[in-house]
């Protein structure tokens, strides 16, 4: 059995927490969090903590904190040469104090403390500093039933870049989506099959191939005729022009 | 049984043909293309046609043509008086030519040719000119499992405008998310899950709720090395800046 602690009590935390609680090989440890109040609630599954000098020994340690605090708390625990790892697709591995073997275990998915998930679907992204852990590492990932990929810094830097182009800014044009729906007595609700739809679409299919429309089509009219129905916006506005550039630009068409 | 024709032989009107086939209540007329190659390999399973003068009498005749098409074709048909729609998001129901009854049957989907569709994910949005027509119209989309929705051109100019936000937009950043990755070594199917569960998360959440990532938390560090990265594609550096200062913008937080 590998013995794990949680420090932190973010979404991510939370997660790993849930899923390890249910993961055949792994045994949760202690869960420290600054704050003891965040876990309180699940005293009666795990031993929790909020003080540093309470911790055990772990075959891991995982640092689900903000990227700042990574550093920091690395360098207060208690011990040496035990194997620590953070969940962060931008920190440094090296932000991790030294005097550990130290790793990432970095989940590619977006969390929201409500929505349960099932890890089937988050790929953990591993990186071994310390190399002769890495084959604990991935014991442990696949321990949740997550597809792994070995993957250095430079490349967990790109993937944490690419994520947020598909995970914020997609988002935020759904956002956008919404607020232009609702703004002119249209529902929202109606787009969520075609929302689904696009994503889905790109699981078989390149983004290239999978790309439609009037930027696509070059259809000068549509394009106008929208971009004139977007003139009480002109953030929106500029959006439509930038990524109807973009798309032009891909397939090879002309310049707005 | 309500008998149906249908009028091109791109991404909507063969998805519709297909639908329609297994629908209980609609038979197909016939199916006309200016061009019959395009059609020739469903001529076992319907009568099709390339003369206009060939058309039957139906119930209803669906124009799944480009918009600039509409206006032309529907005055060459030559009958009056009868049910005639069309199928885009854009097009007013009023470039259909004023001797029919008039109306618009716009699915507010993404079709591509390979893909199929299962309707029931197919929003119909009907709009009846013709107000008495409405309820076949209803029933038509109904005897393909979609869900339907009366709208009207304002509303549905709206929708499409939407549409080209969560869709072709949408597609393009997975198009960037591609290149991101590709260009540095890293794998773009990593991220497909991330994609898919973006998508998933606001069927049940609204997208301002939904929203993570360094621009919601104002995460100068993270933006400012992220722009960095970008430094030698000035395009998607553009769009990084635009999509940033949006979700800022939502979240009420400072401008970059």
């Amino acid at each position: 059995m590998i013995s794990v602690t949680i420090l932190g009590a973010g979404n991510v935390a939370t997660h790993l927490f849930k899923a390890f609680v249910k993961a055949e090989d792994v045994s949760i440890k202690q869960w420290f969090n600054r704050s003891i109040d965040a876990i309180r609630s699940y005293k009666n599954e795990v031993e929790i903590i909020d003080d540093l000098s309470q911790l055990k020994e772990a075959d891991l340690y995982i640092l689900a904190v903000s990227d700042d605090a990574i550093s920091e708390l690395s360098s207060k625990l208690p011990f040496e040469n035990r194997l620590v790892v953070h969940t962060s697709g931008s920190a440094s591995a090296y932000d991790i104090d030294k005097k550990h073997k130290r790793g990432v275990f970095y989940p590619l998915q977006t969390f929201s403390k409500a929505a349960k998930m099932d890890f089937a679907n988050v790929p953990i992204c591993i990186e071994a500093i310390d190399k002769p852990s890495y084959p604990l590492l991935k014991t442990i990932a696949l321990s949740l039933g997550s597809p792994t990929k070995r993957i250095n810094s430079d490349q967990r830097r790109v993937l944490h870049l690419a994520a947020v182009f598909v995970n914020n800014f997609t988002n935020q044009i759904y956002r956008i989506g919404h607020e232009i729906t609702e703004s002119e007595g249209a529902e929202f609700d109606i787009l969520k099959p075609l929302i689904l739809e696009t994503a889905k679409k790109i699981q078989d299919m390149s983004p290239y191939k999978a790309q439609t429309g009037p930027a696509k089509r070059n259809d000068k009219k549509t394009i106008k005729k929208q971009l004139k129905s977007l003139e009480n916006n002109t953030h929106h506005q500029d959006i439509y022009k930038l990524l109807t550039a973009s798309i032009q630009k891909t397939h090879g068409r002309k310049k707005l």
